[in-house]
């Protein structure tokens, strides 16, 4: 893990090759029609062909039963112990939007609502109202100035948007405006500390000059602000492995993410077949790619069981693709399950295998929950991932004399 | 875990017997023309048959991933923390040499090297002189003296050696002396913390008399001096888990292990046979013994599979002369993987066995990694082996109420 100071001088910077491949919500369940999960279902014979020349394993993302989210999913298979670097939800928000963070910088999650002539609540969420009707609300609060901070508004989806402050001395230990219920008024923002009693201050102004700019709108008279975060300061990810990493997604979150690590994140097109073309042209340049595939996760989350089970398939022919690469290791992990029965994340364990010239082949029959069970890589944290892959691509030599 | 207080008060004294057979270098890899590792091709009758009637598992020495030395390799299985309890690079020479190091000595790896009239280094191992005629050039610097520390010179083999400083308020805090490359002067020890400047006195005058002592040298007529360590200090395994626990090994480096964690070492000769014969004729004397087989570590680190898989054949025939003895606890286990393919220490998990009058057999049908990887004790760190092994022994009662 990052933090594993005892071993850090036990990386070494080689010219060997690491391909980490996320599927994102990779791990399913059975469906209750046929006892076969998603991956158990598809036809992925490339997939199945590389567990069988891998060592095979299943990670635990957190800990048995906590289903992650994006964020804490990633930074696991990053090596980054979830439970003590947390990404705030401002902060991933902004991610998610391709929206800068630089350190300092504070984010909150903000929406649109509706209140009263009273100035209660009567919708939290302005009756959903959609981006084309956002959009200039976004733009008219983006005007917004302040006196000491710098203020953006950035439109997110529907009534969504996200807040960001730039300035000295920001805090993120401020309270949140939204009440949770209606018939009340959004409330004032304290500090949660002494020191951050200045960014309380603009906040509040900022609300009221938000509530002047919208008071004539029937829907999204008012705003509300939660999620308060700024970007977590990690260890780099090549200062702490000696890597020269790199991050190619086509989602921004997911590069957000890769950011938060310190990779370098290779511009790339919408489609997972744009991904893997950048890899190849990249592939010269970097010693860890982390690869992103996110249409699993989408399925998964739509409750659509045949759709993920496409998703897999597609995913398919682009192993041997990489695989022509020849990295030093190839893995394929996911950051979290997400079954398509459940439709969300979940906590089951994930497949996970690992190619290399030292894992000569388990000979386990697919590449799927049951199978991966029985490999020899075993039940191990998401956080030991990165160990793997630099002690079977010769980067991490022995511990202790 | 040894610094597990909270089950401190769970351990208890009793009759029973635990005998602790560490098989050095233990797990391995398959070989690539037949896919069966180094165990799944010796033709081991009797430890399978042992497997068939033991609970098994696999150990994992540190953390997935990470290869261990000897000495964090040992220590988990003792029950340390490899991560926290660190035997520096001198000390284990040192042990290795069946000097003894007693709290507050100081001892460090050297070895003879070559420099020009300049001073600078031309050879930094000496052209590698063979033992005999390094010894005389150690008993040279074995003769210098200091003002208020003894001094010790130790031949190891060929240029090596060992320096080892006795005194008061000693420090382990100082730099090396080896700049890792020929070309430049041997370094000046300085000191890495403020008390440990009368160390990097002593030695910088050990250095100047060496090579006053050493001028007229062809080959070796200067010292490097690297790897200080003092031994650390840990929680004797007999308090911790109220034992009177022996070690017996024919190498030194192994009883060195032991008496770091404060085992009685009893003496006994060359071969595992005569290990054997040791443990029978003490068996009356202590209720835990640690026995030590190095031969498969060796044939391992020589790349010799063949060699390897004899070595675990040889050592089958003494397992039921050990059973014979019908210690209540009988455990097989492994410091570390070595896997001739790699001709290297390895981070691959370690078949473990544990037989007892508790474990009535899990019928896994023979002693490798494969098999041991189904067994009912799963995949556990090794720093976990002590306290099965003292719960099977009756000595771990409950914990809470």
């Amino acid at each position: 893990m990052i933090d594993l100071e005892q071993v850090h001088d036990c990386y070494i910077s080689t010219e060997s090759k690491i391909v980490l491949l996320v599927v994102d919500g990779l791990g399913g369940l059975p469906h209750p029609d046929t006892g076969r999960s998603e991956l158990e279902t598809a036809d992925t014979p490339n997939l199945d062909a590389m567990a069988r020349e891998s060592a095979c394993g299943l990670t635990t993302p957190v800990l048995p039963g906590v289903a992650p989210g994006s964020g804490p999913g990633h930074l696991s298979l990053f090596g980054y112990d979830p439970l003590k670097y947390i990404i705030g939800r401002g902060a991933l928000e902004a991610l998610g939007i391709d929206v800068e963070l630089r350190p300092g910088d504070v984010a909150a999650r903000g929406n649109f609502c509706t209140v009263d002539p009273d100035g209660n609540l009567s919708d939290r969420r302005a009756g959903r109202i959609p981006s084309h009707l956002s959009a200039p609300l976004c733009e008219r609060l983006d005007g917004i100035e302040l006196d000491g901070v710098q203020v953006d508004v950035f439109p997110v989806q529907d009534y969504r948007f996200v807040l960001r402050l730039r300035g000295e001395g920001l805090s993120e230990m401020i309270s949140e405006t939204d009440p949770q219920i209606n018939g009340v008024p959004a409330l004032e923002v304290r500090p949660l500390e002494p020191s951050a009693g200045k960014t309380a201050d603009f906040v509040n102004q900022f609300v009221a000059k938000a509530a002047q700019l919208l008071s004539e709108e029937e829907r999204g008279n008012m705003v509300l602000l939660r999620g308060w975060a700024q970007m977590p300061s990690l260890p780099p990810m090549g200062d702490v492995y000696r890597l020269n990493p790199a991050g190619i997604a086509a989602y921004p979150m997911y590069r957000g993410l890769a950011t938060v690590a310190n990779m370098r994140i290779i511009p790339t097109g919408h489609s997972f077949g744009d991904e893997v073309e950048t890899l190849k042209e990249s592939y010269g340049s970097h010693d860890f790619f982390f690869i992103h595939y996110k249409p699993a996760d989408a399925a998964g989350e739509d409750g659509d069981f045949g759709a993920k089970v496409k998703t897999l398939e597609d995913l398919d022919p682009y192993i041997p693709q990489i695989r022509a690469l020849n990295p030093d290791v190839f893995m394929v992990a996911g950051d979290h399950s997400t079954p398509a029965i459940m439709a969300a994340h979940s906590w089951h364990p994930v497949p996970f295998m690992l190619h290399s010239q030292l894992t000569r082949g388990e000979g386990i029959p697919g590449f799927d929950e049951r199978n991966c069970a029985t490999g020899s890589i075993g039940r191990i944290p998401a956080t030991n991932v990165m160990l793997l892959a630099m002690a079977h691509a010769g980067k991490l030599t022995k511990y202790g004399p």
